[in-house]
């Protein structure tokens, strides 16, 4: 599978340095001439991409997940996570199925890739996993706790509607289907398959 | 008007270290403890918090702006920017509002703020602005073209669903008017008031 990277609305240039590596951001400046012809210091973060994966299991249920991590509200989401220096796209999205829900995946299909904030240097790539089978139990790390929610297409949509779904990057289209009975049709043949 | 300030889903805590200081973003970092004892680093960002402005002009039209700015794609947005250190939050949506558009605003409504990202702390305060009066021309800063662009109540429902359009803190409520004819009008009264 080629999976293109996805373009920034406003894209770090070349010639920009990196001023600080934090443990999750980096941050890189550049000299921006301005519309006047002046010259600014602009300011942009870099950050691991990260894998986001649906998986519908062979019931025709979504695999959703409810989770906690230290210091934030509890969230419902799908499995994913940062991939890894060096890692493939694809291999982490393999990783971080079989981390959080035990399950590899006969099949991944990418549903979208995007660069959802346009001040931070960040690829979200979003896959849909089908052809399940479990082959060990969640191995979440010290920062999760993961519990499985399996959910049917439309409790998806009604979830994937709420503002605390973590998974904002499909919000877009979840209400794009919301809008349009046959957008909604295509929405749930791409996901659901022949499930 | 009492403005109180949103809740981040990730607060960040009192004892959090700066540890760089950039001319957007400041990092900051602090011992987490994780769920099986162990301690990590944990991050995360801070910036300037930002007033965003919906100007509605006596003639019944919202006052939506095309924007450039350098190194970065066209877009139709409010008007709006960052809150000055030390400035309070309604006199830089006047200030923001004057230097954008030219006009000053008898009533300011505070219509949402939120912080719409977790791992930056980062407050938007979103006004509608009404009683309009055209008092100087635009004066926007170097790094910043604006374009004056009125559009009437049903075309600002349908910009603001499109992806580009940059008040993304808003497309939530927007998507719920669409969805639900009764919102629609509420909002509809909520933006226009009697114009």
């Amino acid at each position: 599978m080629d999976i293109p990277k996805p373009k920034s609305k406003q894209p770090l240039p070349d010639d920009a340095k990196r001023v600080f590596e934090g443990v999750i951001f980096d941050v890189y400046q550049w000299e921006q001439k301005m519309f006047d012809g002046s010259i600014a210091v602009f300011e942009k973060l870099k950050r691991a991409d990260t894998v986001t994966i649906f998986p519908v299991l062979d019931n025709g249920k979504i695999l959703l997940t409810k989770q906690e991590q230290p210091g934030k509200e509890p969230f419902i989401g799908a499995v994913g996570g940062r991939i890894d220096k060096g890692e493939k796209i694809l291999d982490a999205a393999k990783r971080e199925l079989l981390e959080e829900s035990g399950f590899e995946a006969a099949e991944f299909i990418l549903w979208k890739s995007i660069q959802p904030i346009s001040k931070i240097e960040w690829s979200v790539y979003i896959f849909v996993a089908r052809g399940l089978k479990k082959v060990a139990n969640l191995n979440p790390d010290s920062g999760e706790k993961i519990e499985p929610m399996p959910v049917d297409f439309d409790e998806f949509l009604e979830i994937a509607m709420q503002s605390n779904f973590y998974e904002q990057e499909v919000y877009r289209d979840v209400v794009e289907a919301m809008l349009n009975q046959d957008k909604k049709m295509e929405l749930k043949k791409f996901i659901m398959g022949n499930n």
